[in-house]
């Protein structure tokens, strides 16, 4: 008796979970690797960053989440590269085999050729990311309080966020509030009012994918809160004490970075062409072409409907996808008919700036300001996994809504003290 | 016009807390000095270890705390060394003045002289401990499900505690409960009725704080559990396939270190001698003979009533020295007469195993099973600092009292990726 198709998932994203549980009922067998041991809600991942909500409060482990669904299993290692013809996925010294494989492992942030600003500039991708970009901003807090020289003072209080899209106008809201609301009077020697959030955009204005008045209204409820937001101005350095713009140097100790997505390297592993970004083009049913079995789902996938701009790297784009690669592997094994192609229903899109201030697209329907915030935290709440997070993250919300206070204002090291480089006898 | 006297508080751990505190009215300058930005509730650390909380569950801003004391401001530093004779607390390349100094900078975790075998039996001190502890307990699942051969993965499958107090005890029935309750249902190669728990303590029985009793329930508990308890085993060896002992070789990917603790280097600050664990002999008032204004509390200090024994180095003798000396500053300030000296009011211990099962001694009441568990649970929920803590707590507990589940299972590395070693702008 052969036993059933194998399918590989590579990321448990929104992507990569969607096909999965899409394939619950298949007569299949999933394996699904992430380099990850959990899946993290991206969405609320700024609020790590600025010491709002805690990791595990949206992030959840793999397992748990499949834990009843008796055909997958979870395996955490990471990709090393692909061998269609021999269909196996490449894990360092381990493969496994496949019959069908849903490439579903995002992007990560991109310097535009610029690696060598990473460490000046960190981004926002997974959980280390935001631990790390929230340390370091506790702690130019810290260091202004320390110095006594106002021009090293006023560096540390000088934040920069680079890129106006939903990422960074949620990290410039949120950091101006936490240093006018949040840490204003736990300090005794700087005035935070003086702290400067400058939020900087490369193109003519922020959130571009949203419609333009709704992009002035943000520009106000920034300027609002405080943060200068600066629209035409490109980076063109970066470095430990700030940034260089078109417009000028701005001395900086704090610099953020939320500019631009690079897919995960699907194509190098597939040895297939990709875009500048990094996604591979594929068929209307979201498979490579001339590769049997391959399919590639949300931020490394490149589609578009027709002659219309490719699909964003949103998580409902890559949801919608992983659920119809899911029910077309699961059509092909039992061999029902081919689905439709693959078809985006836009249901819109949210984005905060901060207290009682977001912006809402559905479409026709477009709403700001306090209606918005409350519609923003609603949706994404439900969207959390399990009720425990749900009701974490809400009495969190409340708490921070009430005091104007941040609950997990850690500074964590990256490192503990005893498990000195090279010292280290980590089993991974 | 003079200026109050300056007070310098090391370490906002319980002791350095209550100090500030009790001079919240005194006509005085108080500096807290503390390497961490937080205050952390220790005695529910291991929660963190073992993915039932999360960080800033258990931690909060020193600043946060102290925001409404006035007289109080706080200085994230690490001291390196002081100066008695000019009255300085030495931080590096600069220093801070004192009238009176109070030293509450606690221990650490101690291999004896072994400090070699720090990378493989990581102990639990601060959050980046608990992280990387919680890091290793669930890697060695994952690694264990990955690997084929059976010896190996017995080895992934076994976990070592060394060293039977209440937070070896603690970490052993948690562990256990983690690996056959939560973690079970969770994997689809690895038959977790299989993993070991290995508590080794040197003493002869566990506890040995507690009323022998006490620790014979305690033992038996842990068995329940499926914990391997050995006591009158001492440890001669760690690397990194296992530990060595009195009674042979134990094989086991994961070690956690919760043996001995050592005082800060307040001895080696001072010039002064200390004891084998590091601890300075103080007065009847808590100073340091010889030093003019100068104290030590908790941890670091060596203090008896009489004959007795010394006290021990937790959290009500902490506060209670804390709180003692606040005053006989606060006093030697405004020329009140001195208070008589330091005598520690022993309000009794908890200490808790598993699953309905803990012990309380309250001296002449003492209690074991559900009832002392409810009361271990009811107790360190009122010590928790801010409503917002006790409410997540308590919905996170009652979760895992409900579910058998642990909300925080995450693997996050020490690291992140773009931040690599040599490449670093901290501002720190």
């Amino acid at each position: 008796m052969k036993s059933s198709p194998r399918v590989v998932v590579v990321g448990a994203g929104f992507g990569g979970l969607a096909a999965t549980r899409a394939l619950k009922g298949a007569n299949v067998r999933v394996l699904v690797i992430d380099k990850q041991n959990h899946h993290l809600f991206q969405p609320l991942l700024y609020q790590v960053a600025t010491a709002a909500l805690s990791p595990a409060d949206i992030a959840w482990p793999i397992r748990r989440i499949l834990r009843r669904q008796q055909n997958a299993e979870v395996l955490m290692a990471e990709v090393t590269g692909i061998d269609p013809l021999n269909k196996r996925v490449l894990l360092g010294d381990r493969s496994e085999e496949y019959d069908y494989l849903v490439l579903a492992s995002g992007a990560t942030h991109s310097y535009f050729g610029h690696d060598e600003w990473a460490p000046y500039a960190p981004g926002l991708k997974e959980i280390v990311d935001a631990t790390h970009i929230r340390r370091r901003i506790l702690m130019a807090f810290e260091c202004a309080e320390a110095v006594n020289d106002a021009v090293h003072r006023q560096k540390f209080l000088t934040f920069v966020v680079v890129g106006g899209g939903p990422t960074g106008v949620e990290m410039a809201g949120t950091m101006s509030e936490l240093a006018r609301k949040a840490l204003a009077a736990d300090f005794r020697h700087i005035d935070l009012s003086t702290a400067r959030v400058i939020l900087l955009e490369a193109g003519s204005r922020l959130l571009s994918s949203f419609p333009e008045s709704l992009s002035e209204y943000v520009r106000q409820a920034l300027a609002d809160l405080g943060v200068d937001v600066q629209t035409g101005v490109a980076v063109t350095g970066c470095d430990a004490e700030g940034v260089d713009t078109a417009a000028g140097r701005i001395d900086a100790a704090t610099v953020i970075w939320a500019a631009g997505v690079e897919a995960s390297p699907v194509a190098r592993w597939l040895d297939v062409p990709a875009d500048r970004a990094g996604r591979v083009a594929v068929a209307e049913d979201l498979s490579v072409p001339g590769l049997d079995g391959v399919y590639i789902v949300g931020d490394a996938a490149l589609y578009r409907h027709g002659t219309e701009k490719p699909l964003p790297g949103v998580a409902p784009v890559a949801k919608q996808q992983g659920a119809y690669v899911g029910a077309i592997i699961a059509s092909r094994v039992s061999g029902e008919p081919k689905p439709a192609p693959f078809r985006y229903k836009d249901s819109g899109q949210l984005a905060t700036i901060g207290r009682r201030a977001a912006v809402v697209d559905f479409g026709r329907l477009r709403f700001t300001g306090w209606f918005a915030w409350w519609l923003w935290g609603i949706v994404h709440i439900y969207f959390l996994i399990s009720v425990r997070s749900r009701l974490l993250v809400a009495i969190q919300w409340l708490w921070s809504y009430l005091t104007f206070d941040r609950g997990a204002r850690l500074i964590t090291p990256d490192r503990p003290p005893a498990a000195k480089p090279g010292a280290s006898s980590d089993h991974a």
